[in-house]
């Protein structure tokens, strides 16, 4: 075998890293081994001076502060979006590529927004020097759902989410765990992070209803699938639910194509697709669940079938599931980096 | 106010006392004062002799079979299919009309099957003696798209359900409240009734997959409406899904109507529209859960938007959340008792 080439190391922050997505990318990096020179880790006041280990290396969590940027190559965001408004551009300016996985910059139209198995060729041109990461149900659907719409462009996607509590961070996990310890012990249980109870329940995604009667995650996929795929005239129903589980999200998709496209045909492009790994199994019953997912960097495609509700085997069902915080947000987010880094 | 009119009363069999459903029958007898003569209540062999209370009577358990219904009017069966094949006949045979919760009947042409917010005249023509109870999912499908269809033909529907527990029982039932509280204590939990975990977990429904790639309880929400809503045209394509939820089911139902279907016009005709109650409070994000419709006998309907990947308004998209043992089983049936009590 060829002795590898010594890839240049960079200087990598990563702020937000007390959060399960700042965490995670923390553990992306090591364990893909990016070229890490300097891992500068960053949280808000409260955290500072905590200690992380990070492979052999000790790091200290320092204050995120808008002038902590000096000789970062890349900024890894996993911050809110108002924090992010206020530490991605400085970040920018002091020379760092940020990658920002709040919804800050996902729509700004100088901000390339990236899932590398679909539109990797989208990070050259950022003239903000902020490259955004999709919505994790956004990132999760189109791994899948791109490698098809090349080959048979789709016309309309159907979709409705079973989204686990990570997306709403830590906390919100915290609050599920808690909740049904809560639930085991017959104990009473008042949810903080959520509006209302996820144990044995579940309800539609706590973002705010706009005035079309869709909520913010919702339009996220309407809107981001678009601009990812660089096709202004996809359209997309989502509707978007939280349900009682941990990590991984899953979606059930209602495709319609432009041609006639055959369940084989599907079966046979999402066999060789980067990121896909296909779990169907119809003699087993067997199909993607949100366990098989949690940890794992690819989303699992099952249930293919052609819709039989479809006219001329146009319709193609799937159902999906991915690991919210890994695929959803600080894996794509680290593959995104690994871009830049390979420029 | 005019006195009521004494109604004659009925001897009634309840067949499955023991499981959830048959138990749930019961109590719908009770609350709603079913006019009862004789209660005959049956179960296997194991719990015959077994007592049971129901209002002041105390009834004594029998063991199920072919000849234990002379002088039933009514036989209510909440047992497995191949169990109806066997008493529903002999039930008929003996002069009772038999409500079947079982599958074993609905999709026999001599047998109608009836929710009656929909379609109770069809309880008039039963050759069989037998009166199917359909599905649950469809059932609590129906409820509300039935008025919408019959103002303005539904062409097609997408649905993706949000099922729970109970929909396989109270053994079902009884394992995701062990498998909850296992996972509450850290300890490892192996599921007998279900193929696969289901606490902190979801999966595709657990029935069989067919040649077409649809389970059977996707199958019964395609060809159950159509036979319900006398429309053998009405396309359907179901994903069932599984969800750690104790005893009602939510669905995420796509509807494309013929003429374009303004949002204000859904929302008047589900107002005025019987078994539906609208909670839909777009500034509280508020919206049918599982909890809502727990114990309730109404479907509960809510999210009610224009689908905004259809063109000229002809798309509407709903979420619904309905008591899978009350309205998508024994209130159901005891509905349909009452319509033959009326008769």
């Amino acid at each position: 075998m060829a002795k590898k080439k010594n890839k240049k190391k960079l200087n990598i922050a990563v702020v937000g890293v007390t959060g399960v997505v700042g965490e995670s990318m923390l553990e992306c990096l090591l364990k893909r081994r990016f070229p890490v020179d300097e891992l500068r880790v960053m949280a808000s006041h409260r955290s500072a001076g905590k200690k992380i280990k990070w492979g052999n290396r000790n790091l200290t969590v320092i204050e995120a502060s808008t002038d902590a940027f000096a000789g970062i190559d890349i900024a890894l965001m996993a911050v809110e979006s108002d924090q992010s408004k206020l530490f991605s551009p400085a970040a920018a300016k002091a020379g760092a590529v940020v990658i920002d996985n709040s919804s800050a910059f996902r729509m700004d139209p100088k901000c390339p927004l990236v899932v590398p198995e679909v539109n990797p060729e989208a990070i050259r041109r950022r003239p903000k020097g902020i490259i955004a990461n999709p919505n994790c149900s956004t990132i999760i659907m189109n791994v899948p759902v791109w490698p098809l719409h090349q080959v048979n462009p789709i016309k309309r996607i159907v979709v409705s989410t079973y989204q686990a509590a990570s997306g709403a961070g830590r906390p919100a996990m915290e609050e599920l765990e808690e909740a049904t310890r809560a639930w085991a012990k017959g104990k009473k249980f008042t949810p903080k992070v959520f509006p209302y109870h996820l144990a044995m329940n579940l309800f539609s995604h706590n973002s705010k209803i706009g005035k079309e009667g869709y909520n913010t995650e919702e339009m996220k996929m309407v809107l981001e699938t678009r601009k990812i795929f660089k096709d202004s005239k996809i359209r997309v129903a989502a509707t978007c639910v939280r349900v009682p589980t941990l990590r991984a999200h899953c979606e059930s998709i209602n495709l319609e194509f432009s041609k006639p496209m055959p369940e084989k045909e599907v079966v046979k492009i999402l066999r060789k697709a980067p990121g896909v790994q296909i779990l169907d199994d119809r003699d087993k019953n067997r199909s993607p669940q949100p366990l098989d997912a949690t940890g794992q960097g690819d989303v699992f495609v099952g249930r293919i079938r052609q819709d039989i509700s479809q006219p001329n085997k146009k319709g193609i069902e799937i159902f999906i599931a991915g690991d919210q915080i890994l695929k959803g947000a600080a894996l794509n987010a680290v593959q995104i980096a690994e871009l830049v880094a390979a420029q």
